[in-house]
């Protein structure tokens, strides 16, 4: 079971119907409770009075109210990546594969980018705690219920699968060739690495380029969030707009 | 009294002078706490021993030591705004002005996109708490120590200095000109507004014009830190490299 406590994820999960199934806990209904409830009701999500200290116990951190997500509705909703690339149709697509990125708020942001971004597909190694789930979720202001997301076991098998898709690799790296004078075009999938590690090398060797953001700085990089928005912005302004989606 | 606890920042208050007349208060020397009594003994600074308890007030969630920054020493790093635009040579600039942001993760990841991308000055409201200084420092993973800021009283009157000093000045926005078509040149300043709010009306009607990173998502907008980079690595694209910095 997943717990979500975030107002915007709760309302971005009913908008985005992966709350079916769903059950809303209600422990203190002040008004931005009492709307969430008047939501559910809405999209036919039950909702559930229960004591404040069993609320706290399941999700921590709650504001009165907590949105329960079946675990299974939550793998169900999420791609498998062979499916992905054997479905996937257009000469261009966008695919961010993130390289073991821990912090909740780093890979919220980079949901978001991914949201705004028109990405079609964000690879992550497989499944994290439900608790860190949430945090993700509330960091990306709601984007995770608009986002595909492929957890995968291998992440260098999935490389693999996406370069058999006419997928065209790139590490994120210092060492790379500068982000301006790359050519990108077509399937695109970028790696990025965590902070400090950067991508494992057994990535980067199997990846076709390696791209760089120039940087003029003294400190070391980048925070991660920032490249990969930066990385996905550049990518889409060369690949153009995503199918189907009018320029916010 | 500005107190730095982390270990990066204070590396960095070191090796940009910063640090200079400061203290490392000291209350359980560990092996990473040695290293830095061994650098502040090379630096000239002060190193003293005091009480767990003291410390724990003076800085909290210090990992056994602190360096004690003198305000003073801090407001005279800042930069007078004024000072700055006479000062200015070169016809290409670039200046960001944050208004109110306030989340100190945000204004760490900003900071370093700020030196990454060469910004030459950033301008801030006038000065917050210590305590909130320190978060920022940390999480600008020690860039604050390499930015030059300006703490300013108005920053509507700030913006008519830029402008009067030869700045075109444009806010971040989602309803202006798209960012890959805009002619950026010269002297440029960006107005970050907070997430959420935006910037102010105020500051965004005395603003030459208004530029909006393309998007294409179903959530509000990108997390400002994002916006931030993107906005600044497109500008220092259009810009050219800042004189005197080699390409990283």
């Amino acid at each position: 079971m997943t717990y979500l406590t975030g107002f915007h994820a709760m309302d971005e999960a009913l908008r985005s119907g992966s709350a079916r199934g769903a059950t809303l806990l209600v422990s203190a209904p002040g008004p931005r409770v009492k709307r969430m409830m008047d939501e559910c009701g809405k999209a036919g999500v039950v909702v559930k009075r229960v004591q404040a200290a069993e609320l706290e116990r399941l999700a921590p951190g709650h504001r009165g109210a907590a949105l329960a997500l079946e675990t299974q509705a939550a793998a169900e909703s999420a791609i498998d990546l062979d499916d992905f690339c054997a479905s996937l149709d257009g000469d261009s697509a966008l695919v961010v594969m993130l390289d073991h990125i821990e912090d909740p708020h780093n890979l919220g942001a980079i949901l978001r980018s991914a949201d705004v971004f028109g990405a079609n597909l964000v690879v992550l190694p497989e499944r994290r705690a439900a608790k860190e789930t949430d945090a993700v979720t509330r960091a990306s202001a709601g984007a995770s219920a608009w986002v595909p997301v492929a957890n995968v076991p291998n992440l260098a098998r999935a490389l693999e699968s996406l370069k058999e898709a006419g997928f065209w690799t790139y590490a994120a790296s210092m060492d790379g060739q500068s982000l301006p004078d790359a050519e990108l075009s077509g399937r695109v999938a970028i790696v990025m690495g965590a902070e400090g590690s950067g991508v494992s090398r057994l990535l980067k060797e199997r990846c076709d380029g390696i791209l760089s953001v120039p940087q003029y700085g003294h400190v070391d990089s980048l925070n991660v969030s920032v490249a990969a928005g930066i990385l996905m912005y550049e990518a889409r302004r060369r690949l153009g707009p995503p199918p189907g989606r009018k320029r916010g």
